[in-house]
């Protein structure tokens, strides 16, 4: 099948939102969490959150224009903060669901039936159910003048790891332990199962596989 | 386990990699293929593309300083042109094996043995392999000044999908019929499971599963 510019530019608009969705490849599934000047909370499934640099720890997400994870991007400008929690299977649902266009004034951790949890480290609430949870801290958010999405980065200023088994002897980590899902497209959640880890490549050098070994 | 700001700052450069490399979730594979002024082509691994919008159909990738890929960048910034083509399964190991440092002058095609092909509808080498295949036209690049990256962004002008059985009477792709696989950290891949895909989620109103059920 080949489609060509015009043939995408010929689908109706919500199969094109499908079909071009579809095209990245596998996503993140996160949800941030924000709160506003008066402590309103707001919680938002996002599956743009994309490493950008571990040195600072910098991780960026697009917001787009008129969607519904706009209140998280008007209160994180109020506050400077906000928590990314990775969403695991147990609670794809209630993820899912956060997407719907509640009022500003409705937490969706009380919609959708999550739990908020507040510590001392950032003023925005962590997901309880969450098994990996970041506090991040504003950096700098920049319009894309092609089509108007905004790119907010974060530095990363705390980690929450719920199970020390995923963390292994070279500090990465094993999502699968955290049962973390992946998107497709909008709206499609999948698990996961190892296929390989390969060592560092270099030129005429056979790659090796690499374990998977948690420290504890 | 809790990471403080100063925790992730002690770790060592290489730990510090992986760790934060691992925090975002699950990430895209996909190579990019490019060719210089003088025919001289590229591919190369990124786990950095990302879906920006769907009207028009735009695509975004973060290359790192000094990265491997810079000779992508320098060729899609001399042309124009590039491919992005999804990593499958049977792949793996050759598409990891482009993030070696070869010389400009080596076609990584040619070192990791996978297969050039071209079309006349981009300059760029699409690679034969990959069962999801499209062409895009620069439209912007974008250096990130917190950590001099550089954010590229171009339009979907041709997809090429090997199996019709993939593509759903919605729009939506099961990437699953295609193999493509999914990276975390930077070196470890994954396939997937799907495990729901859900109707779009308004207040008050129960989620509906939806099909994953293919046009043919």
């Amino acid at each position: 099948m080949h489609f060509t510019k015009q043939d995408i530019e010929n689908l109706d608009k919500q199969t094109r939102v499908h079909f071009i969705n579809s095209l990245s490849g596998f996503k993140s599934a996160n949800l941030i969490g924000s709160v506003d000047n008066q402590g309103q909370e707001n919680l938002a499934i996002v599956s743009s959150v994309f490493h950008l640099g571990a040195h600072p720890p910098l991780v960026g997400m697009i917001i787009r224009p008129h969607s519904v994870p706009r209140h998280t991007l008007e209160n994180i400008l109020q506050t400077g903060h906000y928590t990314i929690n990775h969403i695991n299977a147990d609670i794809v649902e209630k993820a899912h669901q956060t997407s719907a266009r509640y009022n500003k004034d409705v937490s969706e951790f009380t919609a959708v039936g999550l739990t908020p949890h507040y510590n001392a480290n950032c003023i925005a609430p962590f997901v309880k159910e969450s098994k990996l949870k970041m506090a991040l801290a504003l950096r700098s958010t920049q319009t894309i003048e092609l089509n108007q999405t905004e790119l907010v980065i974060g530095e990363i200023t705390d980690v929450y790891l719920e199970d020390d088994k995923a963390y292994c002897q070279d500090g990465f980590l094993d999502l699968e332990k955290l049962n973390t899902v992946a998107i497709s497209g909008l709206d499609r959640y999948h698990t996961t199962s190892g296929l390989t880890r390969l060592s560092y490549a270099k030129p005429n050098t056979t790659l090796q596989t690499l374990n998977v070994t948690s420290l504890k």
